[in-house]
């Protein structure tokens, strides 16, 4: 028997998503170049630059972002068993504050229909077990430009009622000043209590001197921006909320860390070690109160990881710090990363997952089974 | 018998730099109290906060940081045979050009002078083992900002002659423009001509922005600079000069990353996917040449990385992607992260290190013994 295979990080813009963006004339927005050619998504700011004919700017944007057959192919081009699919970045985040629970409801409601109608279409009666056919879930998106963060609150308690949504997913700015605001407490309280996992996500990266100016950055194509902007940002936000004692306020809080945890696994040690080493906390004699608990608590209690890491190193380095290999969870980012050679073939980017994946727990099927499917079935209640 | 113990991350700031940061006003600088309390240290850009009384800014700097008796006391402390001692940063990075040189030749000289003194002091004839006495070794300055690349190569070559220099040590702006710069390519050629370890070592961090700017950077004192800003900086830089092609031009080059290699371990896989996925390259029908040999075949062959992780979950990483424990070596970053309580104690920033090593390499004894000292002595030449 073929093992059960959850992608747990797999986005999707929904048709009326795309539409909005092809109304937007600045970052996010979609270009349909005039002569019919595939058009462009452009949603970093780094995309965005005024030298490059708006032609070319950004990435080619295909049916795969929007068509979900599309998505059900790639699925069973991989074996793939069930998607858990999300709207991809940016989110909701760039809207006005008085269309954030409209677009919000709109998204969601969206993603609901979606999965009950391919699921229904795959299993009509709800007999057959999760390994035997296509099933979608979704992560929720939520209205965080929305001008009070009850709107925000209520969202979650309203994707809870959704039968198929399993949690929500965000982005690091929170509702704009990152996810050591103070403000975000009824958020954080808002998921501990409907016991809803967040799926924590970059977008936005480093500033572009991080890389040495826009130029220097670009000169690599999207390489610094995705390959380190990224993991970065996500390292930067998750430890800001570690600091601000969120974990400490909400020790119920459940977070899914892209790209397994940024760079979170490989640092963690140097940050307790900091921690331990700054005179500005209460535990060492300073008057900043700095988190209560242990970066590793954190990441054995509250943290999971995605497998998307592309290497036995990352793997190795994501098992150790989360104390095991259950709270890891295969994943392929599709639709980004396709193929630069024929559509039709399996997905580089797929497949070396996979393959750190049984070469970093090579002989032990149980973990490896874990990884690829039966740790997302268990953590997300999977049907 | 005691393994041998080598640390290869271990800086100073001879009396002679420092007494030129005392008559500096700006960064980097010392100051001292008026009230006769510890001198301050004010070396990171956001340590220099006008907000913060001048007495409080930065960090308190001891003896520890000039006196060569105080740092043998802490190697015999720890067990530690021989150091690598290297200037701290920011090294020469600030000095006006006409400075470089001279200021480059009285450190690398005073280097030199210190370690004859001190191995003659511990073994007069030379005649005892490695691991029978103290002894040091040191990485020469680089006079980066001097009027032309030729000075440097020329301090490389001078350096390659002084008996107990075993090696350099560099920040990550190279001649000010990062290490993607081509004016670098006469340093990397004679770095490799010399067959000179560089030891690259960071100290600009991030962009205060990528922390959400200098409040929230600050709020958790030196925590995210230093955890966060340090190894991500470090991460950037390598990967810069990677996709430069330096180590498709310079086969040869030998890099020794500090703390671990930033984050370059546990990203590598996802650097790799990225290039393979970048459009913009020639491999993939761009324009933009990209490296040509893989990321994990230089961190086989290029880079040498230190044990300075804090815990398993990096090392894990660290060995995996190096391909193997013999390109990994034990440090110490004396002497920053000194205890907090009693000066007289063992250190938790040094032990935590030493306890991570024999976990992550449990009951396997020469690789213990190898990251502890065997492969400094051997990749340095120790004698």
């Amino acid at each position: 028997m073929a093992p059960l295979i959850v992608d747990i990080h797999t986005h999707v813009y929904p048709p009326a998503y795309m539409q909005m963006l092809r109304a937007r004339k600045t970052v996010p927005y979609v270009h349909d170049p005039a002569d019919g050619a595939t058009p462009r998504l452009i949603i970093l700011s780094s995309d965005d630059d005024a030298s490059i004919p708006l032609d070319q700017r950004g990435r080619p944007v295909d049916a795969s972002y929007s068509d979900i057959e599309v998505k059900l192919a790639f699925m069973r081009r991989h074996g793939i068993n069930s998607s858990v699919i999300s709207l991809a970045n940016p989110w909701l985040d760039f809207l006005a504050p008085e269309e954030a629970q409209t677009w919000a409801e709109r998204i969601n409601d969206d993603l609901e229909a979606t999965c009950a109608r391919v699921n229904r279409a795959a299993d009509p009666e709800n007999t057959r077990a999760l390994h035997e056919k296509e099933t979608l879930y979704a992560f929720g998106a939520l209205p965080l430009s929305a001008p009070r963060a009850e709107v925000v609150v209520r969202e979650i308690q309203r994707i809870k009622t959704l039968p198929h949504l399993r949690g929500v997913i965000m982005g690091t700015t929170g509702l704009g000043r990152g996810l050591d605001d103070g403000r975000l407490d009824p958020v954080w309280q808002a998921l501990q209590e409907t016991d809803s996992l967040l799926f924590l996500h970059p977008h936005y990266g480093l500033p572009d001197e991080a890389f040495g100016g826009p130029e220097a950055m670009n000169r690599y194509g999207h390489v610094l921006p995705l390959a380190l902007g990224f993991p970065l940002e996500t390292t930067i936000a998750v430890t800001r909320m570690f600091l601000a004692g969120v974990f400490d306020r909400f020790p119920g809080l459940k977070i899914l860390l892209a790209h397994s945890g940024g760079t979170l696994p490989f640092l963690a040690g140097r940050i307790e070690s900091c921690i331990l080493h700054e005179r500005k906390f209460v535990a060492n004699g300073g008057d900043v109160p700095g988190p209560r608990r242990s970066v590793w608590d954190v990441l054995n209690t509250n943290i999971y990881l995605d497998a998307v890491v592309y290497g036995t190193a990352g793997l190795k380095a994501a098992v150790t710090a989360a104390g095991g290999a259950d709270r890891l969870l295969f994943g392929t980012d599709h639709p980004f990363f396709p193929p630069l050679g024929k559509d039709d073939e399996e997905w580089p980017s797929v497949t070396t997952n996979y393959k750190a994946i049984h070469a970093a727990f090579d002989g032990e099927g149980e973990t490896v089974a874990g990884v690829l499917g039966e740790n997302a079935a268990r953590i997300l209640k999977l049907k």
